[in-house]
């Protein structure tokens, strides 16, 4: 009960130091670091940082934790890219150690270091990035999934000995249709049919039946309560 | 010490059940089950098995352990391709509780049960691969391997970010430039080279400057003292 006590009394201190608005611009003019995660919509993003720009101080640092759109692309609705990173957490955020710090071309030295800042003063461990698709953990992910997707189209593995194969063998904490069904089968599709149509000759990018069947099936995953497994 | 001295005992109980042999014809007459892993060499694998499928019982098992080569090349140098397998373990196999079992066009299904229950009699977890490149577990780590040491290349990351994204964002026990180290520079290459050949427009497959590099240098990894890491 005392361990509940104190839980809740943290929880309590924690919260009185937060202020919550939904009138972004009323809230701007004294922030010293914006970070955005609204939809992952780059005409929606364009047109909050356009409106954020207009009414944040000089020094504020704007971030976005997008996790599939360009930040130069983003930045760019702005009038400060040399202000401008990527700050990408990984879910579940109170959990996953790492961010993921995005520096675009125009990403200054003090901007990417302030990011840094953040990141270590969050108890997080930060790691550098370029604006390239999927940084670096999704960039390796993705494809991944998706040789795991063919492996099993081409009939070389049935789901559950590839997802028991890839844990005991590779010591993965999650088998990769475990960990499809978790992140979210339209999710993943997405991100592959984006990078398709950027590299549509690089075979890694290729759309999987397999995968696209579920989709159009509402079979998502977790959240629809069936994807790969049920 | 009471723990050294059961421990001790143990090993002389278990060795005692052994016998070793450096002629494997003179004792192939009394196995039920022959599994190979010597050198990843198709001639020399042929000629051992050539030599064996003369002497062994009729109901005698064949199996190779290995990682590289077809497993039905490796059996068309016998009269029993019904009768064999492969039997793929894994480093540390004391401690690795996976085996890949490989069932030919070819191998029976009294066979291939036969193989899986020897797994599962050792304490051990199979799971059922068909005869195709790297079976499951390298067919999916040495592709995101090689995306890796792409990825690095194009200037996307360095190796002690990479390896701590892969780390703390996906939860592997070790980054993929550790891995590499520890699997052998040259092994990776092996492998990728001859991947490469067998599909030649596959950019999952081409070859890495930087891996080749090293390898040229001596640079194997571990067992050389260098590699990505020193």
């Amino acid at each position: 009960m005392v361990k509940v006590k104190t839980g809740a009394a943290f929880i309590q201190k924690t919260l009185k130091n937060l202020t919550t608005s939904t009138g972004a611009v009323s809230v701007v003019h004294s922030t010293d670091l914006v970070l955005e995660a609204v939809v992952e919509n780059l005409q929606v993003k364009h047109e909050l940082f356009k409106t954020l720009d207009k009414f944040a101080p000089e020094h504020t640092v704007f971030a976005s934790n997008t996790s599939s759109l360009p930040i130069t692309e983003i930045a760019n609705s702005t009038t400060r890219q040399d202000r401008f990173g990527g700050l990408h957490f990984f879910n579940p955020v109170p959990l996953m150690k790492l961010v993921e710090v995005i520096q675009t071309p125009m990403t200054s030295q003090t901007t990417f270091d302030a990011l840094q800042d953040f990141c270590k003063a969050l108890g997080k461990y930060p790691v550098s990035c370029k604006d390239s698709p999927g940084f670096i953990v999704n960039r390796l992910l993705v494809p991944y999934m998706m040789e795991v997707i063919r492996l099993h189209e081409r009939g070389h593995g049935s789901k559950e000995d590839i997802d028991l194969a890839m844990r005991l063998g590779a010591g993965y904490p999650m088998g990769p249709f475990e960990l499809l069904d978790y992140v979210g089968l339209d999710t993943c599709k997405f991100i592959i049919d984006d990078w398709h149509k950027m590299d549509p000759d690089n075979p890694l990018f290729a759309s999987s039946p397999v995968l696209n069947k579920l989709v159009e099936e509402g079979k998502l995953g977790k959240k629809t309560g069936e994807g790969f497994y049920k």
